[in-house]
């Protein structure tokens, strides 16, 4: 038995896709009459406290969010194993929010938005692409994507990761002491990290202060499509107010919705979008967790699985 | 000999490094001392209207720009051969510029920018690249360098041009009479046309109201990048005012710089930049006509050379 616990999304729709392509498997919803103990595999986004209370007889937890750093900090998460969404739909998306707003960055636009104000007609002339580099820092499925679609737009692409990847015409940095190398020759820095303890807050001020700072006009840029809890938002009103960023595309925040006592919303340089750089499409999401289920029904081992020590 | 005659731009410095690459070969400029009948060729941006006055021996005028509209437009201009500038380093920008203005359309960013004035969070997901599609008018080299920077960001991709183009994985119009369907799936249309008598005034209200309006919120978008002949400026302020434009790109104008009196400069959904999208390299540039003026002084013939019945 499949139970479907999905908060903040349609669980109804899911609940009826699911059902029709996994019948005759049968699949729950939380106010469904079922024995807890004959849920197999359990759906969640946002589990609310209870959500895994009696279920004893579970094979796995299934993901619907790429992220699962949430997830892991839930008190009553059972030891079964849990597995994340892995989408191409998911990271086209992602990468499209990446790309729009590092080519936004790169062809300066926070200047001459200025000068539309001013009505100033003052010509300046970007680096072309070869001569700007974007340093990603995490290099899984998301951010492997994102260097697909920006190697062809002709950046000059680093990396950073915490084991060493190795992508074609990508050079890679990793671990904690190469991170300060990384970011000297950085100019836009995107985020795609997990969120682990060792993630947490580091797009700090620190961090900015060691990006490159002579070759994008208004100095360099971030931007975050990962998690809130990656950034200092303190660190990053002083780093837009004295120069050390030049401009920062956030679709994520330290609380969600942002608070509108927040000061980054009347940021001229700060570029607020409420977490929408990708969404899990229902129509890949059914597909990929049926297969999962009927595979692993069959004998098959489970695909995707987090590794709980590493954090995702 | 070659003479230079090149307004707006830092003639000495494009003289030094000519000179430098052809030597012995001799290269003059406007102030010095010579004999018109000596002059071979001449390389131009914007000239006078006595540039051509006395060069009865010409062999070839070079136009520093790609587009050669204004210079076609000279009252003097020889029968010679023009030669025009075709260079990876400019391609390479001006795609530069048409993907950043593209995905920024794509990605709503207007939208989410008068939501930030708002502080306001409301959650809407863009369509993914695949379910977007951009249409490139002019496929010469510039339309398709952009083509080739887009279909790897996933974008659904089709082009208008004089003639038919076939590009692998882009959907060809070719002609007057498919104008109107090339339109009709565009939810984002780029210009990269030469400006010629049949392309002047193209992007007007009439253009716009036939554009796909159910893809992209806010509406279609265009993104000028050629010339400011090929635009009505009238027509854009008045669609961007009653919603047939979502958005507008725009580089080039009717008059530049653009006066201060255009209403243009004070439309939120309008994003101009001053002429800059592309530049010619010099680097480049002297590589480029420092080979061609060799080949041709040793019997080879010249390439890129325009069609003037055709316009570019």
């Amino acid at each position: 038995m499949l139970l479907l616990h999905l908060s903040d999304v349609d669980e109804a729709s899911w609940a009826d896709k699911l059902r029709a392509e996994l019948a005759p498997y049968p699949v729950v919803r939380r106010g469904d009459a079922f024995d807890p103990s004959d849920v197999r595999y359990i759906f969640v986004w946002k589990p609310k406290p209870d959500a895994f209370d009696g279920l004893n007889g579970l094979k796995a937890v299934l993901s619907l969010g790429a992220g699962v750093d949430a997830l892991l900090r839930h008190p009553k998460l059972p030891d079964a194993p849990i597995v994340r969404f892995v989408d191409d739909d998911l990271s086209q998306r992602m990468s499209d929010y990446v790309v729009a707003h590092v080519t936004m960055h790169h062809r300066l636009y926070t200047r001459f938005r200025a000068d539309q104000k001013a009505k100033r007609w003052s010509q300046l002339y970007p680096p072309a692409a070869s001569e700007t580099t974007v340093g990603i820092m995490g290099m899984g499925v998301l951010g492997q994507d994102a260097a697909k679609r920006l190697l062809p737009l002709g950046f000059t692409l680093r990396s950073w990761s915490r084991t060493p990847k190795t992508i074609g015409g990508v050079e890679g940095f990793a671990g904690t002491e190469s991170f300060d190398r990384f970011l000297a020759g950085t100019d836009i820095l995107v985020n795609l990290l997990p969120l682990t303890p060792e993630t947490s807050g580091i797009l700090n001020y620190e961090t900015f202060s060691k990006l490159r700072r002579d070759k994008l006009d208004g100095g360099p840029a971030i931007v975050n499509a990962a998690r809130g809890g990656h950034q200092r938002e303190a660190d990053i009103v002083r780093a837009l107010g004295d120069g050390t960023l030049g401009a920062a595309s956030l679709d994520v925040f330290e609380t969600e919705p942002l608070p509108e006592s927040s000061p980054l919303w009347a940021i001229e340089n700060c570029y607020i979008t409420p977490h929408i750089a990708a969404i899990s499409n229902e129509k890949s999401g059914v597909a990929y967790f049926s297969r999962i289920i009927r595979a692993h029904e069959a004998g098959e081992p489970l695909i995707n699985v987090v590794d709980r020590d590493r954090g995702y």
